[in-house]
């Protein structure tokens, strides 16, 4: 199966693809939307919404695997995030993508086992789960590929039973 | 000039379109796009997305004035809110309509010239400025028509150079 994961934000939104089949997983593309600062929300938003649909459109994904927001941050930075990860959530709804959610403490827990990895840790364990020769940047991107693979081990454990 | 209000909710989105001319106001269509409890929020943020996009193709505003979001409130409700915001900025975005955000307060002082007023004295404004017969139902739809003339009012305004 083909995973899209995605780290939302408004400036950067952080995304990578991979496939996943028995117990094989391989990157098949990653990067970043940015939006210049300085540039109104309207238009950033339109622009996440733009390039996110072209990369649905271009890989297909049959499940989308997003962060959930923290509700102990900055609630300023929160409410902006949220605006984007609308879009996201948006373009999954019109793309008929089915979209999962997963919190910062499980992906920590599906890439390293513990919930206290730190940013370096669950960055080295993409680089190695996904046969990188370095660890994607920016660090949006590395996160985006860490839920994905978050996922795909969820669905690995929920398709034998475990969960 | 055509203004849509907007008063932002992924359960109701309350919607109003006013038209402006000279210090003359009229209402030409108001109502509320609502989702179902318990459906999943992508859908409801699509829902949201099809209905304000047929509003806005319909009625062809030339601005679109949306509510602020609150910081003080609670953080959970602010962040679901800001999911539906975000669509709203969207659709203004790929419709070409010019977004304005005012506060709570500045719709408070421009429909009855204090900032304390209660919901009561807003909604009895609304009903009153517009010429209708009744306050319009649900809260949210007068809302955002009290949105849709306090951008009027601010707009008028600034086009004589009190602003």
């Amino acid at each position: 199966m083909i995973i899209l994961g995605i780290d939302p934000g408004i400036a950067i939104v952080g995304w990578g693809v991979i496939e996943f089949s028995g117990n094989k997983m391989k990157p098949l593309a990653y990067g970043a939307i940015t939006t210049p600062a300085h540039t109104p929300i309207t238009q950033r938003l339109k622009t996440i919404y733009d390039e996110l649909s072209l990369i649905i459109d271009k890989y297909k994904p049959e499940a989308m695997a997003v962060e959930e927001l923290f509700f102990n941050t900055n609630v300023k930075t929160a409410i902006t995030v949220a605006h984007a990860r609308g879009i996201v959530l948006l373009c999954a709804s019109q793309k008929g993508v089915s979209d999962f959610e997963y919190t910062p403490l499980q992906v920590k827990q599906a890439l390293t086992g513990y919930g206290r990895a730190d940013k370096m840790q669950i960055q080295s364990m993409v680089k190695i789960m996904l046969g990188l020769n370095a660890v994607p940047k920016p660090d949006d991107t590395a996160d985006a590929l860490a839920i994905a693979i978050c996922h795909a081990h969820s669905h690995n454990l929920s398709s034998k039973g475990y969960i």
